[in-house]
């Protein structure tokens, strides 16, 4: 999907809303247990009920792949069914991957040619090589990770080197140098409020990757006042608080709900930029 | 495994030698593709031939994904018959994972508990909560990457803070905050040669897991020079220099001759400091 596309879908919608596939086996209702693969039902009812509401969704790498091989064909089949049933939807795998160059490449095959991804995560800890395998793609995306919503983001992200700049900012500013606002995003937790401004100083076009509302605490509200653009520029990510909002078998309604709230403040937002 | 009974392999053997079993169906031999499982076929002979060789074996989880759900497969049997045939080797799974605590436990669990790996190689940009859930088990290691082999090390691992550390250094002193030589080690690319001194200053007993000599061009005499300790301290992983020496069938016979040939100069190196 292009940058284009992308836009024109969220001005359409109205909504820049992400629902975060992590699926655990633990937590989806337990009347679900006697599917076939009840994390691949789990998510088909929380897709069709939760699309109207959303332009993106992200399933985590990890949760499938903790369950091996039938963690593998649950993914897989999810991809299949949003390339299939929701052509229009922005599809990011959450994967953090990150190698060197001819490891990279065999990545960027596997999500973008085999399964039709949009977009992956990725980690810019090994630098150019790692991450520009993945940008050889028209119409697909690296989400690098920039400013996580978590508390160890401290340890290193806001490391200052002795020209002042954080280590952050320097991932901003240099991952500029091998993509742009057409072929990147970064990921930037909601919990980090005000530093949105400070990031939109290093990239004021760049889309921004926003986990963290709804079970890590971040804010709405924030994250659209120092970090939206005039192109919107924020996917906003919801996980936990979407679609474990209830356990019975309504849960893919209530689910649809609280995806609904969410998106109704997003076009208030979204109406005040435009 | 812990750190004494990895030792105690090491001077048993006379080698600190890792086999890295990326395993690419596009390089194997021709003749292994009528297998039922050509990957695992290929894992099996390669193990076998080069065991008496190696103290650890290092499949690179990208090339198993990189197959969909037929590559987990092939990556499990690999694992399953490692532990069943060779449990005195220490077992690496290069995933260079990393996310949110939560999502960092769902691997730990995977890797550890549900595979028996021994050690997970773990990138650092998400700090803390990203690293202890990996922690947690008795026997098990967290591979830190700290400097690692490629040409994008440079961009930001070499990145000099206002108090004049390096990022890698941080990462070093850091990490040893959350874990310690029997849990924790870290990856150094074999092709940073002298810097090796300067990992010793921050980390001088902690075992190194050392990718980059033969194909990408790492010198072991130097890595031996400024890395080893008294207690050997070194894993030094060859990949395609051993696994893809050969592409007729002798291709296992092969591998195990050039594992064999690293693995006596290891011998001589080891016996100079015992």
């Amino acid at each position: 999907m292009t940058r284009k596309e992308l836009i024109n879908q969220i001005f359409t919608k109205k909504t820049f809303l992400c629902v975060g596939l992590d699926t655990d086996i633990k937590k989806i209702p337990e009347h679900l247990l006697k599917e076939e693969d009840p994390i691949f039902a789990f998510n088909k009812a929380i897709i069709d009920a939760t699309a109207p509401y959303c332009v993106a969704y992200k399933p985590n790498l990890a949760f499938y792949e903790s369950m091996g091989v039938k963690g593998w064909i649950s993914f897989e089949k999810t991809i299949a069914y949003l390339n299939e049933s929701y052509p229009l939807h922005f599809i990011i795998a959450d994967a953090k991957r990150g190698d060197i160059g001819n490891t990279s490449a065999m990545y960027a095959r596997t999500f973008f040619e085999e399964m039709s991804l949009d977009a992956l995560t990725v980690a810019p800890y090994m630098g150019e090589d790692s991450v520009t395998p993945f940008l050889q793609y028209d119409g697909k995306w690296v989400i690098l990770l920039a400013l996580t919503s978590n508390k160890g983001s401290h340890d290193f992200q806001l490391t200052t080197d002795a020209e002042g700049e954080r280590l952050f900012e320097k991932v901003l500013r240099k991952s500029q140098e091998w993509g742009n606002a057409d072929n990147m995003m970064y990921v930037v937790g909601a919990t980090q409020g005000k530093m949105f401004e400070d990031i939109r100083k290093v990239a004021p076009d760049h889309f921004l990757l926003v986990p963290g509302i709804g079970a890590q605490g971040g804010s709405l509200e924030e994250v659209c006042k120092y970090g939206m653009t005039k192109d919107c520029g924020l996917i906003v990510n919801s996980s936990r608080a979407i679609i474990y909002a209830d356990k019975t078998e309504r849960f893919a309604e209530v689910a649809g709900e609280e995806a609904q709230k969410v998106a109704k403040q997003m076009k208030t937002v979204l109406e005040s930029i435009k």
